[in-house]
This record gives C-alpha cells, sequence and structure tokens, in this order.
C-alpha cells in the first residue's frame, strides 16, 4: 500500500504507484460490486459529508452509495438553501463542519481551488468531487480503471481527448493521470475551447477530428458546458456535431478496438450520436459509472485509513486532530 | 409464497395469490412495526434508490422508511434538480443509475408507462411508486389490507370510489385490484371526472353522491387534483363540496359500519368534512398510512427474494443480471 | 437519572437536574466524539424525522448527525416541497408522520407554539428545533455547555446577550436557562431590538454597549435577523457594527478571561469582528459547534430511554402508545 495522502485534491500531487493503488482496490471492489449483496465495513462508525456547492445528482449519488456500501454514516448537505446564502463565507462553513468532527467531508465547488483551501482549515479527509476548472481526479481515476479493463494497461496507449477540454476539469485531471501513466494525450477540439496552456503538458492539439482520432486506442469525449461559456465563441449545436460530433464515419479512422467513453451526461447528437453511445461492443459509458462507484470506495477507504493513522499517531502524542 | 414478478409495477399483471401474498406478509410487518424498535434484515446489504419525478414527500417518506426498517441503504434522488435538466433522457437516467448496481428502485414518473420503460433497462427490482394516470400499486395494496383489516376480508364488499376519478392513478389501481378480489365498486363523482373507458372494468357509474353512497362498506375518497385538470369543468371548492363532499348526510345512507378512506394530501372542506376525517370510529385514514408502511416493507422484502434467486440461477449459468 | 419528560419543547419546562442532567450526559458523549470513530447503539432500532418547516442546514445538519451516532435511521422531510404546500394542515401533517411510528420527531417551524401543538397529536418524542420567536432548547443547553466548559460551572456568571433579542427564540432560551441556574444576566442593545416584556425574566437591560459588557464573563453575540424585520427602525449595517458589533475595544472592559460566542451563522463586519471571531483564545464559537452534536444525542438518548419505559408500561396494561 503506497498511497500517503491526506486528501484526494487533485491529479496533480499524486505519484505513479499511488494511482495504481488507488485503481487496484478499485478493481476488487467493483468485482465484489458485481457479485452483489456485500457491504463491507471499512467505514462503519465513521461520518462522511457531501458537500455540493454545484448541483450534481450523478456524482453525488456515486459518492453516496459509495460511503453507504463501506457502512460510514452518510449525510448530504444542499449548499444551495444553506447559511452560505446567509452572507457566511466558506471558511466559517468549513470551520463549522470541521466542528461537527466528519471523517470524510466530499466537497464540490464552482471555484478553482476553493477545496484546496478548504482543506487546510480541517482535521478529516478531504475529497475534491470537482472544482471549477481545476480537477476532479475521482473522475480521472475511475476513467483510467475504465481504459485499463478494456485494454488491459494504462500506458502506452494514445487517447483522443475531444471536445470542449477549455471548461473541462474532467479533461485537465485526465490529461494529467494519463500523462503521468505514460500515455500518448492528444487534445481535439475547435482552437477557441482548447487553451493554449494546456501545451505544457506535452499533449498533441488537433483542430481536425479525424486526424486527432487517427489510430486512437481511446477516444474520450467531453460534455459541451454551454452553461459556463460567457462570452467567447459558440458553436450551433447542428455545426458542433457536424464537425465534432462523434458518429460512426469519424469513429472508423480510430484503431479497430478503439473504445468510446463519455463522463456523462451525455447531449445526444450534440457530442456523440446515440448509436455510438449504445453500441456495447465501442461504448464504455456504463463500465465508467460503475467504476465510479468502486473508485470513490477505493479513495475513501485509503483516506480513512490514513486518517487513522494519524489520529493514532496523534493520540500516541497527546494531541487531537 | 407465490409472488413471482420481478417488478412491482401495476395491479394489472398480478393474480390474486400474489395479491394476497403481499398483503399477508404487510400484515405481519404492520403488527411487529407496531411493536416497535424492531429492526429486521431483509435488506441488508441491499441499495435501494428512491427517484422521484414528481415530489411527493409523503409517498417518498413511506418508501424510505419501509426500506430504513428492512436495512437496507436508501439513496433519495432528487430529480428535480438532476441530469435530467440538463437534456439527458430517461433512458440515459436508468442505464446510469443501473451501473450504479442497486437492487431496488422505486419510480415516481408525470407519465404513464414511464415506469414500465425503465424497468425494461434496469437488471434491479421496480416499483412502480405512481405514473401518470396509469397506476400506483403500493396504494391499492395498503387501502386493501386497511380494508381487510377493519372489514376482516377483501372479497364481497361494495366499495364507492368517490371524486376525480378521471385524473386518479390511485381510482385505476384500486378499481384493477378490487374488480380481482371480487368486490362491487361503485364510481361516484361528476360525469366530466369519471372518463367513460372505466365501464370496462366492469363498475357501476353514479353522479348522485347518495345514489351512489348507498349501503357501501367502504367509502373512498379521492383527493381532487386542481393541478392537473387542463381545461374541462372545473368546478368550485363550494359547489363541488356541497354535490361530492363527504358529510355526515351524505355518509348517513352507507352501511351503518361504513368506513372512510382517503389516499392523501386531504383538502378539508373540499372533498371530506373534517369533523369526518378525524372521526376515529369511522375514518381509516391514518391507518392507510400506517399500512402504507409495512406494504412497502412487504413489496420490497418479496421483490428481494425473487431478485436473489434470480441472480443464484444467472450465476450457476455464468451469467451476470 | 432525573430528566422525565415526554418531549424536548422548551426550556421554561425544565427543572435545574433536568438541565443538568443533559448537559452532563452530553459532556460525555463530547468526550467520546473527541475520541473519534464510536458508533453508538442508544437509537438502534428506532426512527427519527427531522421535520424542518425552515431551512437550517446548521441546525438539521447537527441532529441528523446526532441520530446517525446513535445509530438511528434519520429520515429529513423536505417540507418546503411537501404536501404542506398542497394545502394539508399542520395537524393533518402530524397525525400522517405519526401514523408511521417514528420513534422521535424533530421539528422546526417559523410559528411560536406550533412545535407544541404538534407534540399533543403524536405519540413520540418531539423535540424542539425552533419555533418562531419563542424557544429554541437546544441551543440554550449547547451554550450552556460550551460555558461550564470554559468556566467550570454554570452559576454566578454574568452573561451578556447582545443584539437582536427582540427576534431571538435563542436569546429566549438562554435567558431562561441561565436564570434558573443562578446567573446574571444582562441584555445590551437598541432599545428597539429589546422588547419590553423581557423585565419579567429579571434581567438587566444596556442600551450602551460598554457598559453592558463591564466585566461580563460571557459575551453571547445575536444575529441581526434582517429577514425576521417587519418594518420598525432598522439600523444600518454600518451604523449597528459602529454601535454595537463587538471589536477588540468594546471587549476589552469584558473580564480579562471573558468568552465570546456566536449561534451562527455570523455576518462578520456586522455584529462582530473577524478577528474576534477567530481569536482562539476568546472565541468558543466552534466549540458551541461541537457541543451542540452533543447535547442533541443527550437529549435524543434520554427522550428514547422515556419513550421506552412509557412504551413498556403501556403494554403492560395492554395498550398502545
Amino acid at each position: 500500500m503506497s498511497f500517503r495522502a491526506n486528501h484526494l485534491l487533485g491529479i496533480e500531487p499524486l505519484e505513479r504507484d499511488e494511482i495504481t493503488t488507488i485503481i487496484d482496490l478499485a478493481d476488487s471492489y467493483a468485482a465484489s460490486n458485481r457479485r452483489g449483496n456485500t457491504r463491507r465495513d471499512a467505514l462503519v462508525g465513521m461520518t462522511q459529508i457531501n458537500m455540493f456547492f454545484e448541483n450534481s445528482t450523478r456524482t453525488q449519488s456515486s459518492f453516496e452509495l459509495a460511503g453507504k456500501r463501506l457502512g460510514a454514516d452518510v449525510m448530504n448537505m444542499s449548499m444551495q438553501t444553506s447559511s452560505v446564502k446567509k452572507g457566511e463565507t466558506l471558511i466559517d462553513t468549513a470551520l463549522t463542519l470541521n466542528a461537527m468532527r466528519p471523517d470524510l467531508l466530499v466537497v464540490r465547488h464552482p471555484h478553482s481551488g476553493a477545496v484546496d483551501l478548504l482543506a487546510q482549515k480541517v482535521n478529516c479527509a478531504v475529497l475534491n468531487a470537482g472544482d471549477g476548472k481545476h480537477e476532479h481526479p475521482t473522475q480521472a481515476l475511475l476513467d483510467a480503471l475504465t481504459i485499463r479493463r478494456a485494454k488491459g494497461r494504462i500506458t502506452g496507449l494514445t487517447i483522443a481527448i475531444c471536445g470542449d477540454v477549455t471548461h473541462s476539469r474532467v479533461a485537465r485531471s485526465n490529461i494529467l493521470l494519463l500523462g503521468k501513466m505514460g500515455n500518448r494525450v492528444r487534445l481535439v477540439g475547435p482552437p477557441t475551447l482548447i487553451p493554449a496552456a494546456f501545451a505544457q503538458f506535452g499533449v498533441e492539439v488537433y483542430d481536425d477530428m479525424r486526424a486527432g482520432l487517427q489510430g486512437a486506442d481511446v477516444v474520450m469525449m467531453l460534455r459541451l458546458q454551454k452553461e459556463r461559456m460567457d462570452g467567447g465563441f459558440i458553436p450551433s449545436e447542428r455545426e458542433y456535431y457536424h464537425r465534432y460530433g462523434l458518429d460512426a464515419a469519424k469513429l472508423s479512422v480510430a484503431a479497430p478496438d478503439a473504445i468510446v467513453m463519455h463522463p456523462g451526461p451525455m447531449n445526444r447528437g450534440v457530442e456523440i450520436d446515440g448509436l455510438i453511445a449504445d453500441d456495447i461492443h465501442r461504448s464504455a459509458i456504463q463500465t465508467q459509472v460503475e467504476m465510479g462507484v468502486a473508485v470513490r470506495m477505493a479513495a475513501m477507504d485509503l483516506l480513512a485509513r490514513n486518517l487513522r493513522a494519524r489520529r493514532g499517531n496523534a493520540a500516541v502524542n497527546g494531541e487531537l486532530i
């Protein structure tokens, strides 16, 4: 076991062996989830609080199920109706929660960096469930496990990440993870939706979909996040689909056994042809959701172990954390 | 034990002995609920997801309590704020949920047939908690158990269902169940609120309340669902109460020991006089709520047994469901 | 053990020894919460329903965590979207819930007296989580425990309650508790925000902040509840802070070891200088939150014991409650 962190804030601070530790454990949780009906007890007696400052039924449900399957007491706080609206600051909210002595805090926030800031103020383990355009580490980990299950490895592959990269923390975390693990990453999309700064990550950039997909082992589509587009070029959905929507013709230039991924929720007929999404031989989209629960179980289990160890050490020194 | 179904989608597909199996088991759960403080373990290790596309605090709470009392991990998904609003289709939502591997899915949806459609796409057991004007099977089952507790039988009775039948899945499911069990069903209300098509169910139709209630063993009032009335005749509340509201005078023509029922929430002074609703000798309204939890415990317990059996058989054949 | 009540509706009906019993037990729960990771079983098999007719993420979360840590099945009902909106009365809602046979009912309601009314209609134990301008007993109890932890006693102290007393059930419950326990209570604020009727409680009233804080052992700030101010004098925030906001200068006239409290959520720079709120030597604000969970655990534990005893007695007599 080589996962040493107190929090899971992003892919950036993780070492290769830490990534492997998480997805190995997640893989075994996925197998036991499939066998069904097995309540495990890694988090019994622990309190998990889900604090979503942005709505996300899908991600919140995945964390909630993961915690409950491991025996945690899970509490959802709907931050849209909370005292944050009465003018309380994020830090006050964090201190208040911390005083309730949770063990695991799962946070989604619209501002990049907000989850890191919050993690500095609390004693428990914090998991970033998406912060602004910054990171969404469990998404990248579940994507990695999905790829490894399909391809047998998560290294030496050519992976095309397509679409609205600018607004996507999913893209950013995936680029970081796939790069660390030794894959070739291509970004494919209109130049207005691919930030120049991403060149630092050693990726290749394509504005032509067919060129970008040529020979790819994995085609990872992104959601067109219209709700985040403030000004700038907004293509019509029809035009976007014509140039960047994944259909059979465009997919035909990828590797013959290429898999198709999408973090959901999908805009069918905008980013992706519904027939491709539903093609059980090509689409790994349902597997992504399934691996999501498993990855969150693994991440929370590992963080809980580290938390217990820190608490044990602190108690020896007469401290309280 | 003769309940063989994979899902509980409606009363229509159920046989008489299946109905009896559910309400017999519910009866014993009701008894142990009364003794209090007894957590049972029929659903330990199982995940129940409540997906309500229409708000219903009352029904959702009943299912949630039922699941928790049997040891299930219960997750409520608030579909009003979910990715459905981001343009995801019902089918994508179903597939996503299915990939999280729940065991029981409780669904309410404003469109008739939506729950059946969803059940075809998932591997788990689905319970219909109300779909459009179609069915609300657990309501009919809890009504049947309430009647049987009061009358000692659920056959050979005269039951008047009164009010807004047109918009009522409660009425529809009750008509089907009471017919199957061999009761005489009368529909009582203004002709604009009783669909002609219901004649096929072998019911008697009355537009005069006193004629309809004459000698009835059970008077089942319906909620006036103004929110569903799109066009058509809408009576004033005062006029409606005068002609169809249940008061002591109208009730006096029913059988001397007739019971009064209402699925809730009540509009006091519209469908029913508050004094009748609160009359502990006549009103079975609180018993209905109590039996609601018991019936949902029974239905989920039986479906979980069938699910385990199917999974066991599948495993023998090397399949995964 | 000398807590004899069936409900916790307010501080007013409590005897001194009952208050001491609750905070003694809460103190021991606070200690075990600090040691972490200890799920206790005082409420296993019991159903706790949280019914908040006013939003309060903070208080609801505290009750939810308290219940889950004691093993209860906890259900939150969001009353904003419930059948109450469909015209159901509070009494019908109470009767409906009661029929679901919960053991503990935690209620917040905007109208003074609503929780007492509701308690008369149900068989389970009811906890008032705040009703109108009336009472908020668990807040006063957690404040008492916080004070006792800091000062070693909860008697013979001088306590200044400052700010918007008129709209504050927190103030009212605290005045009652602190008076019963033999403390000297001062109310400090603009005359428009201190009701004349409070003179009956034997408090001293100050409109000058420095005079009111002179030598105080505890400075308890209240939230300025603009949302409750209907007409009357509303000071500007700037003016209010200048005269009644707690800053270092004003605090300097209190006892040298005075502690500062606030029920949250804070308006920094309105009622209180952020530097004071964050001063770990003076501020007990985080301790209040921590004690909040402990006090709610203690109150629910004690009420559950009394409920079990009443049920046992009733069963002997062949009754059902």
